[in-house]
């Protein structure tokens, strides 16, 4: 069990609440200790660590390039810079049940609120590549499940269940019976994912949906749904996966183009943030603060 | 030495070359490997792993409180998904001559062009934040300097000394002296930092400069000053230091801002990449073609 | 606060109720997950995650020539591998209270019971090597103690502050002056240490002492004195630093000897562990055990 | 390519050579920068970085419960403490092709002189263990080694594919056919495993094997085939792959098991190094010297 500091919840046990308010919860992607912070002072309550976004900021594909214990790292910077209960992408697992027991383990030591595995086979590529998804066989993936849910130290440490039933191009009752089985399995929740341009296949599925556990989403591509349509499905989490990383992207290339087209940066001034607001974030007055406070002595200022 | 596939050149002998060349190099700021492959796409030639950047990045201050080794890993990070020099940002030396020693042999190994320690005391603070900013004694700078020289593998790998004679108002003889300093106790390059509005304290450094390595530059607080104008004060080397990484910093503030009061992301969609050049810029396209070479077989391609 | 799976108390509160015990408590010194595993295995209550051995494993010197975050990575394999309170020896702190701070903050996050700070200055060397240690001043070390107890999320996680007055030839008095400082600004507990091949310092120390925390002692020099005098000298901990690491590079030397001589290692068989111990030790049977629970079907074992 | 400082060959190109020799070239297995000095100190000219004993070392099961990037961090504190080739287990490539393939690039970048795959299907289990081990299809197999080879930077760098065919209880036909096919794929040396108590198995290989690429074993189970046998057999490589940390394993357990005995360490003071011993190996003496060359000047010694 992992608590933060002035907490009385553990992380895991946050993330639940959050997952069974009235309103959905929306969750921000993230992809490093700044875009978590960001997120949280702006007010998220919630991350999601992804595993697209993590393997992009590191410069590799999202097909498991980069190792589960170089993400975990990352989601770890997240936790450690922001008090927020952090979601952790966990892709298919990185292996068996018994790979896929020891992120788990890993992950909620780190403390993460929860990981969540994705029903494809190892190594995976991302959902939105690729026309070719090969789904795991549902009983291997319910074994993954059991072995994670056995394996927590906290028993509100979340595991979330994700089926890529259709990205995988199955039908509604493909979806529906493998989220059934993981939810028999010990799943804490069921996360839904389509790439269709509207919320027809969510919609579908919630319509269908008699589990008691909440529903997460992520509209990447269905952007245009709200978080009131959401709710009225019955959705209990949004997850808003990689439009940080997408804009400081964008944000990047173009301060890139600028610069060396005019070969000095007076051009970009004003498009980006000014130091002393990013020091405010991160706290540098409390540091000069803690200093004369820990210093102990007149005139022997540390370093 | 460490040489990237297909080069003829180790890291460090290319940056030594950019820094030999008629017009003055650009260097850009980074932060993780997604940055440096952004500055490398768009046409930068080589990079500057920024300790403000790559700090700001985990969410941590600029003030050593990230570990040396976790600075090296996002730096390590920048060298694998480019093929650009990349020269690390290796704030005081991390300690004694020893420690410096260490910083630089392990950041040769992992493919870095070269470093840079600057004339503060370990642990440092931001040059833009404090203004109680401690140099250490020359003696003991000098003595670092060699350490690492003579620690070397590949005698092409660079050392950049940086003053803060500036930065700790000091006048212009304590910034020459200690430059010429350095230089004889074997720096390759010196890095004389401002943060002044204008190039001033720049210009009188390099009129009065007799050594005869490259001088390297951060206009920062002097972005007005040009490319050319600073070739003409015989500037080798311009770090665009940390613009980037406050250039997404405003973007996901931004975007986490409207996201929140949209309660949904249909409205940031203009702002952001669309996922398919992101893709592009990784090569997922690559991947799939990898895939049909690397099967070695009809039908039995692997997950 | 970080609970191991099952407990239901803290690392911290269980290392605190260890050192409140009748007889002292006996800390073996560790290096990796390995000699963590067998410590446990063989009964040890609780782990000494020693700087000078961790060093050593990674082939470095004892004078904060490995980093932080490298040192905490190896601590954090005795926690996820053993189920045993693991005190961490955070050296002098890595600088000063804002490195220390951030050093215990991750150190507790990874689940350690608790972290050991030395008074002398950033780089330290070993005490055992040189004759040139310097203590740090009073004021400054209570502020690094005040900013790491002012930092922690559980209450129970330990700080002990350990002095090497002794180790820098100071007197009694001195050694005792700290140490009452250290206890009034929050310390858990004091180690003192010594290098006398006797453990009168410690006597010394013990029977002026009038503070009411632990007092904790590593009896590497003064190795003939046993648990039950030093029991009788009020010692609530002690700690065989290294003597496991010691006894694996002896059998290692040996065997590389013998094994080189031999040119085979038929004449070496005799004073190895037989694998099967060692798969019993780190439970591959449980792992067959686990494929069959959550393979989920019959036929179809993960690989 | 990685070239130590002094040398003017890179670790590929030695460990070529070492390979080509008129004696089979010796491998010590190391866990740890430890292990891998003691090995370097006492006259070996080559390492094996195994999967088994760094898996172990953790505290993890040999099963890829470990990640491919913490098994190479340790493999890189062995090149960080050495001078000599290190060959690194690479398993069976932690996934597909292109999971392999980075694990290669990564392992170049870090000095290795080369890696070793197994014809196992990820994730695979120790060859000691189980009696249910699945082999690679053999087109599959060769694509791995096909898209290492045509990542590798240095040409020099070595690809050594491990055939577990007997481990798997196939006829030698089946050993042979994949070792030519991984030969023709570009491996540049095959590694023949086997788990009989005499080295029947292998003799029956070499006899058979028409290919002009080194063949390597390890003598694990066939422990009493010397060195002069294998030379004959046409072994071009022997890995004494686990015996150290064997070693280490049983000194470690018999010296927990008497210090809790003993209630002290007074009796096991004869069976441990000394540690001015382990100070001499690591070079605390050049430390002290390199203080006086760097320090700069008299009287301000660096701490």
């Amino acid at each position: 069990m992992n608590i933060a500091k002035g907490a009385s919840l553990s992380y895991g046990a946050r993330l639940r609440a959050l997952l069974r308010a009235d309103q959905p919860c929306q969750l921000m992607g993230a992809h490093d200790g700044l875009s978590a912070r960001i997120a949280g002072s702006e007010g998220f309550e919630a991350l999601w660590a992804s595993g697209l976004c993590m393997s992009t900021a590191l410069g590799v594909r999202d097909c498991d390039e980069a190792s589960w214990s170089e993400l975990l790292t990352i989601a770890a910077s997240m936790v450690d810079s922001t008090d927020l209960p952090v979601l952790v992408d966990g892709d298919s697992g990185y292996g068996n049940f018994n790979n896929a027991r020891r992120f788990s383990r890993r992950a909620e030591r780190s403390g993460a609120a929860g990981i969540c595995f994705e029903d494809k086979i190892f190594p995976k590529v991302n959902s939105f590549v690729s026309d070719d998804h090969d789904l795991a066989p549902i009983a291997e993936f319910c074994g993954k499940i059991r072995a994670c849910k056995d394996g927590q130290a906290d028993d509100a440490f979340v595991l979330v269940a994700r089926t890529e039933a259709f990205i995988a191009d199955k039908p509604l009752q493909e979806a529906l019976d493998r989220a059934h089985a993981y939810a028999e399995a010990g799943a804490d929740a069921i996360f839904v994912h389509s790439r269709k341009p509207t919320a027809v296949e969510i919609r579908s599925f919630t319509d269908a949906w008699q589990g008691d556990i909440p529903v997460i989403v992520a509209p990447t591509t269905y952007a245009s749904t709200t978080r009131a349509e959401l709710g009225q499905m019955r959705v209990a989490g949004i997850i808003f996966a990689n439009q940080a990383m997408r804009a400081a992207f964008d944000a990047m290339r173009q301060l890139c183009r600028q610069v060396l087209q005019d070969e000095g940066v007076d051009g970009v001034e004003a498009q980006i943030t000014p130091l002393k607001e990013i020091f405010a974030l991160l706290d540098y007055h409390g540091l000069a603060e803690d200093r004369v406070r820990y210093s102990g002595a007149e005139g022997t200022a540390p370093a």
